[in-house]
């Protein structure tokens, strides 16, 4: 069946959300449609506030984003959901999305979730996960929030591309705040102690806030830093000072003119990955790889030698 | 201080663990010297048998290699181990190799252990796994065991680079294997249940046999099924089967003309990865990106437009 990118994309931003499903996996699948998509799309775009979450498993990742829909739902915003999924043969992350989907939300028309895998493409989700978004934000959703597992370091660039990152964690996790230091100080506008209830919540915020103003003595001018909010996400319980947290980061990114930094930012990896796709089907195009391989592995010829033939056949 | 490569190469050859080392720390930051590296090393490789080693967390990964090493050294053989370390924030992969190596090999100047990060980069392991494997294919060790914690589809694409890749489960994943059975079956030529004194551990074996012999259905043609063994590596159980079904497989490639399809595999993704560092690094090279990103942001360009002007400017 010919597919007519112009009716889906109108359908899609009458807010239909079979036409949502629909384009999200075809610039998922890197359909030969994706060039007209994209362009179909750009025009559209512009005025979604993106939202990153992420953190390690056991968190309450699920929950929160869960507890976030609603809060945002309850001042009449529409909410889009991508969760992304390293797709592991090991992970159950391809059912995140499903687990949110079928409980609270299942029944709002103005929540949109979805599940996003690479299929083991070189850059899949970095090139996906823009173009979703771009989906989305035709179809009129005001709030996008990307949500990750966080296993990999390209899980976190991508949710990292967020107009406004939260970095959930819990107590307990003990070194895991120790290890992770380096890693979550770059990416947090929020940091998120989430199950606050539990023991060494209060020690865990404490770690947090000594850890952020250790990683600002680096810094000179003015620089966002990240609050530590406290959640019981299942109970709803500081949901309202997250939200908050979210609006004041907002508010703060556009007085500095921080916002549109970030969205050159997130542009410019779109771009950049569009282009990699586009160079990377060339060089397969062609039947130069395989003969080049056989030398290589034969050892009559270096990989770096035949990557320059490959490029310049 | 400059680098003279062709010495550190000689050195490595020499068996020098020091210049090893510093040979894979430059792969892995993709040095400026790396083409002169790739170049030196690519006569004196294609010795060396290449194992992967993956399963989800908790199997017993570390302890099952930890085994393997043992029983290949009774035999003479000197080990070369890369623990691909997926670079995430969260995980605490990067301890991987020094766990291995602080204990039972730690004097052992015919074992070398070396974790590797990605740091963010695109195609980062993509890049540096392969030549890393040349490395101490050059240095003269006889085995090189690519160990990855298996949480993305790149490292589960790494993996599966090897000559023979091994799978670990262990008993009482339950809903796991169901999962993991379309990625799994793909890669593994070799299952092992590790943890076999568990309750439930016969169970695993036969779901797993049951698992290839449906998903033999549809090949046609000679093809090797893989076999299951069972091990409990903390007590070196069941390691020789498992030594013995790696011979058996290895013997089977060279008879099917296997392993030349395998290197020349291994050889085409080392091409495509240099290839593609090269044309990105031309990418980000002008200032072409981030003005093109400027436009896209504001909405003036769509971004395939921009990938086009990037590619030809």
């Amino acid at each position: 069946m010919p597919i007519d990118v112009t009716a889906l994309v109108e359908q899609a931003r009458a807010g239909q959300p079979l036409a949502v499903a629909r384009l999200i996996s075809l610039v998922e699948e890197a359909s030969p449609h994706l060039r007209s998509i994209v362009t179909a799309l750009a025009p559209l775009t512009g005025r979604a506030r993106v939202l990153g979450l992420t953190g390690p498993p056991g968190v309450g990742k699920s929950t929160a984003t869960s507890a976030l829909i609603t809060a945002l739902r309850a001042r009449g915003q529409r909410i889009g959901v991508l969760a992304i999924d390293p797709s592991s043969p090991f992970s159950g992350g391809a059912l995140l999305g499903d687990r949110i989907r079928m409980h609270d939300h299942a029944t709002d028309p103005d929540v949109f979730i979805r599940s996003m895998a690479t299929r083991g493409q070189l850059g899949g989700l970095a090139l996906a996960t823009p173009q979703a978004v771009r989906v989305l934000d035709a179809a009129g959703y005001d709030v996008i929030l990307i949500e990750t597992v966080g296993v990999g370091q390209s899980e976190v660039d991508i949710v990292s591309l967020a107009d406004t990152t939260l970095v959930l964690l819990a107590p307990g996790l003990g070194d895991g705040i120790q290890a992770a230091k380096a890693g979550i100080l770059e990416i947090a506008d929020i940091f998120v102690v989430n199950k606050s209830d539990r023991p060494g919540a209060d020690q865990t915020a404490r770690d947090l806030t000594h850890m952020i103003s250790l990683g600002r003595k680096e810094i000179t001018g003015p620089r966002w830093r990240p609050p530590v909010i406290s959640t019981i996400a299942a109970t709803h319980t500081g949901i309202d000072d997250l939200v908050s947290a979210i609006d004041t980061h907002h508010a703060w990114l556009t007085t500095h003119a921080e916002l549109d930094a970030r969205r050159t930012h997130r542009a410019a990896a779109e771009i950049e990955a569009l282009a990699l796709a586009t160079l990377r089907s060339r060089l397969t195009e062609t039947n130069t790889l395989p003969n080049l391989a056989e030398q290589v592995a034969a050892g009559d010829l270096d990989p770096y030698t035949a990557a320059d033939h490959l490029i310049n056949p």
